[in-house]
């Protein structure tokens, strides 16, 4: 599937007047910075000029291209696969108005059209695709920094507001995929393909129902195995499964056997959208981390509260070895906790940070470091960040930083090096539990 | 109480240089626009400009004023409190080294000087207090906007970070109260306080631990008749609670006592930090809500999540009559779905939400609305925000626009119309639980 996020050339079939789905499309394609051959292609010709570069529009597609965009009216997109299927490998089929509206006939006709050419189709009713580091942006959606995170989703909507939150949560991004109705290739295809994929670190998943139970089983676990894949599954209660069935047509099904599955395959099933981002935020970071946890902090309110949510997500607070407890007081003011939590009180400045890191992740008791931050008004938080950055500490480190307004600039000095922060106490606790759950890391 | 929060004169006692306590705490004050008499105290003197305001530093406090601020070495705060006794109404006292260190004398010592005068003491070990309508910023923490929440915090840092996250997160605050060792002035006084206390809607609460249970409970119960009480208890888990005892000193307790007296009391307790945000936004607009929710959404895979959390935490989806269905029928594209979840699809525009948002708040089936808005490429989330504001309806409504950057307008547009925004579906649905526990709204 690699034509898909990593074509060579593209082609875009549509309107392109200004704010139509084609246009919108061809202008994310050509200011994500494309390198390879992009053509527009309508019947009534013309020309389009978008970043100061010049598109002819074609009338026809005449040379072969790696994917085809289409978002023509239904209706004349069984034809036009027909008639393009000996050019191109690939079609994201952004047009609406096939089995979600009852036209099963239509979109059956398209997957046989497809079939008859070879024609992979991802779609229809789909919101396109992103292949982000092939600078391809093949959809309507806001664009993404790149990064390691394969999202999968089988609502548009639902991906392109993830797309926008993801880049506000400072996720990077490998691919985006949003696969519509399903007609040809799936949410099982899709898990497959990112499990080799060599720029994607994580899965996420957005499914409301799959159509093959077997064959999901079988992609989910294979792709469990070699990455984390987080799943949102929407449809889960009564009233949320018959919404299900209206939105996608999806037969949401028992989501007992969906949650046996995941479990079974060894995915990471979460339970809300912003939880989605979070995992996705750890496992971008790190690929595991093992279950007994040092909190380092300077506030104790915010340390207890870590405290708390760790223990009962069924985390350890690390007993620390002698040696390290007696170290931490060979340099820490005698106010200090250096019990676990390791309260490192509010005047704590850069070198008790890092010091305190760095013993803390040399005692072998310790398998991952929950630092917290809330900057006291005498002290900048990027002191603080540029501690967290500088140390050395080879185990896997979930920040929390916090304060709105005071800590933006150490929270842009971390995400700069590559270390994303997590807003509350809870939620960085919950970024250890989900990386615990893939195994201690080592 | 009122002295406290809205004082016609403070005092503030320590250090003027910049970046010392007494100096920022002074600069709050100014800055923040008191407009009482503002008297510094060092037995040094000197003078000092603020804002273009010059203000002598007096060697002793020699007026009478209601409030002092105490920013100087411990050992010095009980002669202190003795000498200035007969002048203050009150006492705020910041210094750390009291029973938090083990220094319990010093304490008892200053509360028995506090008691001889008459003076009321909040503190020692604190952030300080804010009353914001009094326009008085007597903290060193980040000045917040004007509204209806009350944050009474045990924790000076988690009190300072909320009051930052709470900027952020739009909420208007009434009042903060960050008490310390609660030696004189406790968690209970600020409770009964508040209740009464006409500009505060809701009050939030962060305890590790209390004194006198049963003052507590009984001050509980009586603010929670009369206005939403949120609570976040921290020290819950065993190691929770060892890391309270030794950052406030105080015993957390068994938390299945403190969680059934917070039942018993009526009062609101949430898991996380974000949760007590989500809450008192949610309490800022409404006092409560019924339980029979309609969801309306422009994107399906939203409108199901949402779906799912609502019947998740024991909220209905309410069944439209069929006079609703009839109407929403007469002006909605065949495409979108008048069930409930009702799915105006992507295209929907200002007089589609509008309309939908008036006809679904007079059915009588209906208690509360959910409305999701994820804003398509071709339709700015501004003109939906609109249709929200314009909507008449009196039942509460609670919003969920997502997309990151793509909503950033929308949302601040709602801000500016009082109405907050919930970032996800998800906390969406928390916050018109929250408010159903507290009834329904008539």
């Amino acid at each position: 599937m690699d034509f898909f996020f990593y074509p060579d050339s593209v082609a875009v079939f549509g309107s392109f007047k200004k704010g139509a789905i084609a246009y919108e499309i061809l202008r994310n394609i050509v200011e994500g910075g494309f390198e390879g051959k992009i053509i527009p292609v309508n019947p009534k010709g013309g020309v389009l000029k978008i970043e100061g570069r010049k598109f002819e529009i074609l009338r026809k597609l005449d040379e072969p291209v790696d994917v085809a965009i289409i978002a023509i009216p239904a209706k004349f997109v069984p034809a036009l696969i027909d008639e393009i299927g000996p050019l191109i490998k690939g079609a994201v089929v952004i047009s609406a108005g096939f089995s979600e509206v009852g036209n099963r006939e239509l979109e059956r006709e398209l997957v046989e059209k497809a079939r008859k050419h070879g024609v992979r189709v991802i779609g229809p009713n789909c919101a396109g695709i992103f292949g982000v580091h092939g600078r391809f942006f093949g959809s309507f959606e806001v664009r993404v920094k790149s990064g390691g995170l394969a999202l999968i989703s089988q609502s548009g909507a639902f991906g392109g507001a993830a797309l926008a939150m993801g880049n506000e949560e400072g996720i990077g991004f490998s691919a985006f995929v949003s696969y519509g109705n399903a007609a040809d290739l799936t949410e099982s295809d899709f898990l497959e393909y990112f499990a080799d994929e060599e720029n994607t670190k994580a899965i996420a998943l957005y499914i409301e129902g799959v159509k093959d139970g077997r064959r999901f089983l079988k992609a989910l676990r294979y792709a469990s195995v070699k990455k984390p894949v987080i799943i949102l599954k929407a449809g889960k209660s009564a009233s949320g499964a018959k919404a299900a069935a209206s939105h996608t047509g999806s037969l949401a099904g028992s989501y007992e056997i969906y949650r046996a599955a995941f479990k079974q395959a060894g995915a990471i099933e979460v339970e809300e959208m912003e939880e989605l981002f979070d995992a996705a935020k750890a496992f971008e970071m790190y690929p595991k981390a093992g279950r007994r946890v040092a909190v380092i902090t300077n506030s104790g309110g915010p340390g207890v509260l870590a405290t708390d949510k760790l223990e009962r997500l069924g985390l350890e607070m690390a007993r620390l070895g002698d040696e390290t407890v007696e170290e931490l007081r060979s340099f820490l003011p005698p106010q200090c906790s250096v019990k676990n939590p390791i309260d490192l009180i509010a005047d704590a400045d850069y070198e008790r940070y890092k010091k305190t890191i760095e013993v803390i992740c040399r005692d072998e008791n310790v398998d991952s470091l929950l630092v917290i931050c809330v900057p006291p008004i005498f002290l900048p938080g990027e002191e603080i960040a540029r501690a967290v950055i500088d140390a050395k500490c080879d185990k896997p480190l979930i920040v929390n930083f916090m304060a709105g307004e005071l800590v933006r600039d150490g929270v842009k000095l971390l995400e700069g090096s590559g270390i994303k922060n997590f807003p509350t106490p809870e939620r960085a606790a919950k970024a250890l539990k989900w990386l615990s759950s893939r195994g201690a890391y080592c």
